[in-house]
């Protein structure tokens, strides 16, 4: 019975904190990392702890109601600004892209009326100078760049963070290598690697900049509480979503669905503004781009497959061949997902041992042979001649070389002929896809043309998956899908003889399948395929389609995602528990390792041998009632410790708590020494001098401890602990003994407090009553009879807005 | 130290317990009820516990594989089938309405070719007919179906269970009054009241049928855990957006943004397909009205307002009207809110305490006073010319009255005009909003025309709010909305004098900026509003006026769903606890309220007088080791423990842990028995007859407790409390003193436990080790000698799949 204590003449420091309001570290502890030395395949763990005092408190608590409006304000600023970065960032990759893959075609083009060898040879070259100079930035320059950053991501939303990934570094190598990779005409799309380069936009706005970590300390304490930062990221994750695909309803949902752990409903409409702005800023860059102003670029680069065009309606046999598309997509995507498991494996085991020259080579080599073949396969395939069109329809056959459009005249002989492997071979990835896509030209592409692409891109995919250079898998995903969807096209337009059957619409479906049978995506997939194509009604069909591709692929493994997160060794915590934690307790989980606790008043030189000796980022803090009971009064954070062993402030000779000093000691000590820069990697215990002398001193930690982390008792069930730690976003549980008794039970009832009467003049009240407060902790200051209020109790006040 | 207790030679039976897995009631506990006497204004609590005990478990564990699967496979067919019955629901109130309301108007038009008045009188008794049986079958029938049910959903889901709302009769009275009030011309849309529809049928479908609670035992058992009741109705409520505006992922997010309280994305998938088989089944339906199977119907009714012809492009100084349209909707919406409000208050504490007949008085009244101002006020207006029709365009001018469309002649003198104010008042209202949003139709309404209409449908909508009629607000907001959006849109084209303004485009801007500012809702909105007008491209405006609207309305009040729910008592737990909270502690919540404590072995006598001497919901059991120290062992539950008084099956002679007659009482209770009904009240204390015989008994509620609850420490801040108690939604937290020590801390390396290698292995292993177990339970029994295996062991176990 605490309240016995201290009528039993308990020290009263422990009074001052039971009595006054203590800190939520709730969701704060969010992005906590892992907290021991588990580093497992070089997954490090940061400390991303974050501290607001008992100063900044009663700064804030003067403000008010002004604050407030201003927190909001600048939070809604932050999203306008990520969305505006994320956009034009969008825009540049897809500028510049367009126009180097544009220039290149051109010249290749030009070539290839004297010499189709000499065109070959340029073409080769072109491309492996992009590659080169896309993996040359990545292994040199930004190796976090690598791959398209969404098990990344995922990890850093789900508390993990992997050092670098939201580095300024990791922004320029993840741009600049994308348009390398991309321009060079990879088989692999620029659309993960902007969700990524929203991600670290997001994350760099947030801190104010990348060397410099305090841009204005008005902007940066808002961003200073965790929960801050990953709400940032993840308004920049959406906003490259909607950037890559012009989807700012899809951009929600991805973020929502696929990418971050905790989602709050508050934090939906900062995402989708965020979303909105990227598209209003994509769309304002596109209109300016028509007139003109940059270059090859005009209307291409971003992804809008329009096929308004496509079929209305469908009748009732038609839904066979769409249930076959799906059940193919979904034992492709599985199938992907199992290939490249197996290549990325490899890579990590043998071929990236080697260092970066194999990595660079590796590269070199793919972008060879994928020349090799996109521009070799089309000279061996035959012209078909071109169909008889109406005079009305403005299809143009065949149309010249270089130019956008369906049916290409590559190497063909004859006037009217075309070549249908080269219209969507030899092309720009997004021009391909249009063309696949296209409605009205049916028997464009002969079944022959589109399997040997299938086949040929598919093997290249694999291959590609897992280079150290920006890579997506949308694209890619879409391609091969749509191949297959439109070959199925034609078999269903052969049989049916139906006219209002568009191989175009099947071969959307098809990607839809593939990248569901791949990424086991679901409403964000829907809503992201509805969107690019702009058409609505055919979202019941893209449903279906995923409905079944999804479950196929899951009888056989996860969601690529899923398994690249597994495979670097991300250790994502699931939203729902594992099937074994049902039959273990929490004391079990806990293993046979021994606790290391603290006690209140601790001497200087135990602190650093306790720091030294493990790698445990909290520690107990136990202390003794007069009685002798001894009796856990909070959870003491190393990094916290660290902080207070360095600047040595809290330092006394005493070793019993002494009010006076510590008192002063949290008042000494700024919120902001405890927040640690999110990129740097905090300071460590051998970076610490201290002398003989302080080593013979001792620190109170009342005042910098958390007072009442969450406890479970030993004997319950692993799966209720891990729905506790994994939705309240904890980072330390303390395992206890059962109670003795129960002091009161909280029901619905207890928690509906009314605040509406009360709430302007609690207002009132309390920042009055805070200032008074504040003048008295000075008096008593001065008296030196102030003590134990504890620095911590104003520790995240922000987060509960 | 619990395994000390057990050393000194506690009795095993906990042992056992502690060995064993516990149950889970983490979210299971969702939806759990006021736990006391808190009935605030009726709001009545019931019980939803659920049971899945020993026995059941077990039965679980032999499945296996194949059941998961069975699992999964009835789910997604319950989803399809909420889907269908939600369409199918929809389209017959949308068939009825059309059809009533396209009769009556046809009748109107006839009667006054002849005379005017006698079409006047006419029109009043259908109108007071249709709506009086709305208002009869809400008062005499069902009176849970009146409003909108949208507050009441919500609270349903928060765990809040309001009598009545999901019942069969509120279904029927929820349909059938749609149609009279809808098609009686009254100021109220179908929308809101098809949520409710679609909540019901899900709970309905989920319990197998209204009378019999056993359809089949096999699919009952998917749906007793409260958490899948939860999902289904949320499917339901998502489908009724659909099935109301065509929208399916307008219909996820508003689920998801509104409605639920909890939310996991797996569950987002299912909601998804819910959506998307009602827009099959609409669009299928509406084909079939098509070849004019429907009477009336055609094509309308269901809101499309297809305004692809709207203006495509803006300039930047139409972002200032715009902005304009957006504070006016938030002006208006808060002013709407505030004067629901009063009249609500008004309605519950004057009118509708003098009982039904006064309901009913007060619907007809509003009924006639709205066909008189619908009819009347057109009478008054002067008729314009038509415009000069471009020989190509489709518009007609004047069209036959009866007929949809522009450009009405009613009570015109000469042959080349129209009343534009009969266009959209005498109409039913998805005309009246086709009409407004109408593009190309510049200067139709003339400003007086429209501000005649904005300032009596606003008052009747006012007024009509809170009458005892299902009533959805969307469509009123939309009327109200796009009135005064096409205002602006007037003096915008007259001020700006471009032609590609669209007047049309501003209605629905208008319409937009009127919900945001009185719901406050914003993706959902968004998505909704892009769904309804099927145009993409005005997405970014309606999020702008979207933004101004709802940061408007928040200056001034709470959104008109949060405000209804506060006004009708319905406590909901906000995802965010309240600022006060930060101020104190968790015992200071529990007040000075004795906490009930249950020995484990509790007489019968004892056990009905503490039942009877309070309303608690659950008991902390306390027991004692044999050093006499007290141990709390577990919750027991108020529900429980009435099944146990009841069946009395489990009483015993001895008051000492009797091991062969509580295990075997365990096994005796089937775990349906613990499971109650979705839609009736349980059992009572006072309900159960106890001989004195009965009294002197005993009962060891051992195998019946939930053995660890969750629990805090007793000076733990209460915004900790609330987060755990919210996030998990629980329904009983225990608050216990301080612990002594720390037995170890749980960190997220703790809970990476790796299932993969061991899955399989695991699975084969467990599903033998349970068989052999319990075969070696019945051994026991037969010996007499097994014991204390806690019935609630298996609880929930459905839960964690």
């Amino acid at each position: 019975m605490l309240s016995n204590h201290f009528e039993n003449g308990m020290d009263m420091a422990r009074l001052a904190w039971s009595r006054l309001p203590h800190s939520e570290d709730g969701e704060l502890d969010g992005v906590g990392l892992l907290s021991t030395s588990s580093n497992r395949n070089g997954v490090e763990s940061l400390d991303y702890e974050v501290i607001e005092n008992y100063a900044y408190r009663e700064e804030q608590a003067q403000r008010g109601k002004f604050f407030v409006g201003y927190n909001v304000a600048v939070k809604w600023f932050f999203a306008l600004l990520i969305g505006i970065g994320t956009g034009l960032a969008a825009v540049f990759i897809n500028i510049s892209v367009e126009n180097f893959a544009g220039w290149k075609f051109a010249l290749t083009f030009n070539i290839i009326q004297k010499s189709y060898l000499a065109g070959f040879l340029m073409y080769i070259l072109i491309n492996l100078a992009l590659v080169f100079s896309s993996v040359y930035i990545i292994t040199h320059f930004a190796p976090a760049a690598a791959g398209s950053g969404i098990p990344e991501i995922k990890g850093y939303l789900n508390g993990i963070d992997i050092p670098g990934i939201l580095l300024f570094r990791t922004l320029i190598g993840k741009i600049f290598g994308s348009i390398g990779s991309v321009g060079g005409g990879l088989a692999l799309g620029k659309e993960g690697p902007l969700v990524h380069t929203g991600a670290c936009i997001a994350s760099l706005l947030g801190q104010g900049g990348s060397t410099k970590y305090h841009l204005s300390s008005r902007w940066l304490q808002f961003f200073k509480s965790d929960r801050d930062r990953r709400d940032l990221v993840t308004c920049g994750c959406a906003a490259g979503v909607a950037a890559a695909f012009r989807a700012p309803v899809g951009g929600v949902l991805f973020a929502l669905e696929e990418v971050t752990s905790w989602w709050r409903s508050q934090l939906m409409w900062r995402v989708f503004f965020t979303s909105a702005v990227v598209a209003v800023v994509v769309r304002v860059a596109m209109g300016w781009c028509k007139s003109g102003n940059c270059g090859h670029f005009g209307g291409g680069g971003f992804i809008i497959w329009d096929i308004s065009d496509g079929q209305e309606d469908y009748s009732f046999e038609e839904l066979l061949p769409m249930a076959v598309i799906g059940i193919i997509g979904g034992l492709l995507g599985a199938l992907f997902n199992q290939l490249t498991i197996y290549v990325t494996r490899w890579r990590r085991n043998y071929l990236h041992k080697k260092g970066n020259r194999v990595k660079i080579y590796e590269a070199c080599l793919i972008s060879v042979l994928t020349s090799v073949i996109s521009f070799g396969l089309p000279l061996l395939r035959n012209c078909s001649p071109c169909p008889d069109s109406d005079p009305g329809s403005e299809i143009e056959c065949p149309r010249a070389p270089g130019v956008d459009g369906n049916y290409v005249n590559f190497y063909c002989g004859k006037d009217k002929e075309y070549n249908d492997l080269a219209t969507i071979f030899f092309n720009t990835q997004d021009d391909a896809i249009r063309n696949l896509f296209s409605a009205k030209t049916i028997h464009e592409f002969s079944a022959k043309s589109l399997l040997t692409f299938l086949v040929m891109f598919y093997t290249l995919a694999v291959v590609t998956f897992g280079t150290a250079v920006p890579a997506g898998q949308f694209v890619p995903g879409i391609m091969i899908g749509s191949t297959y969807g439109r070959l199925v096209g034609i078999f269903t337009v052969n049989h049916y003889k139906k006219l209002n059957i568009d191989e175009g619409t099947y071969a959307l479906l098809g990607a839809a399948s593939f990248l569901g049978g791949s990424m086991r995506m679901t409403v964000s997939l829907c809503v992201i395929m509805v969107e690019i194509t702009n058409n609505l009604k055919l979202l019941p069909l893209i449903m279906l389609v995923l409905l079944i591709s999804k479950a196929v692929g899951d009888v056989f493994n996860e969601g690529l995602y899923d398994e690249q997160t597994r495979l670097r060794g991300i250790p994502l915590l699931e939203s729902r528990p594992k099937y074994v934690m049902r039959k273990m307790t929490a004391r079990e989980a806990c293993g046979n390792q021994k606790v290391l606790s603290l006690p209140r008043v601790v001497k200087v030189a135990d602190a650093v041998s306790i720091l030294r000796s493990n790698k445990h980022n909290g520690f107990p803090v136990v202390d003794h009632t007069r009685d002798g009971e001894p009796l856990v009064i909070g959870l003491m954070l190393r990094s916290h410790l660290l902080v207070l062993l360095q600047s040595k402030i809290g330092f006394q000779h005493s070793p019993l708590p002494s009010h006076s000093r510590s008192g002063s000691g949290a008042i000494r000590h700024n919120f902001s020494e405890f927040a640690k820069p999110v990129s740097s990697k905090g300071i460590s215990i051998d970076d610490i001098y201290l002398s003989s002398e302080d080593l013979e001193m001792y620190i109170d930690l009342a005042p910098f401890l958390n007072p009442s982390p969450y406890v479970v008792p030993e004997d319950m069930s692993l799966t209720k602990v891990y729905n506790l730690f994994r939705q309240l976003g904890l980072r330390h549980i303390f395992v206890v003994p059962r109670a003795s008794r129960v002091i009161g039970v909280i029901t619905r009832k207890d928690l509906l407090i009314e605040e509406e009467s009360e709430d302007s003049a609690t207002m009132e009240l309390q920042s009055t009553s805070v200032r008074g407060q504040r003048h008295k902790t000075r008096l008593l200051e001065e008296n030196g009879a102030d003590a134990e209020r504890p620095l911590l109790n104003g520790l995240l006040v922000q987060n509960q807005r």
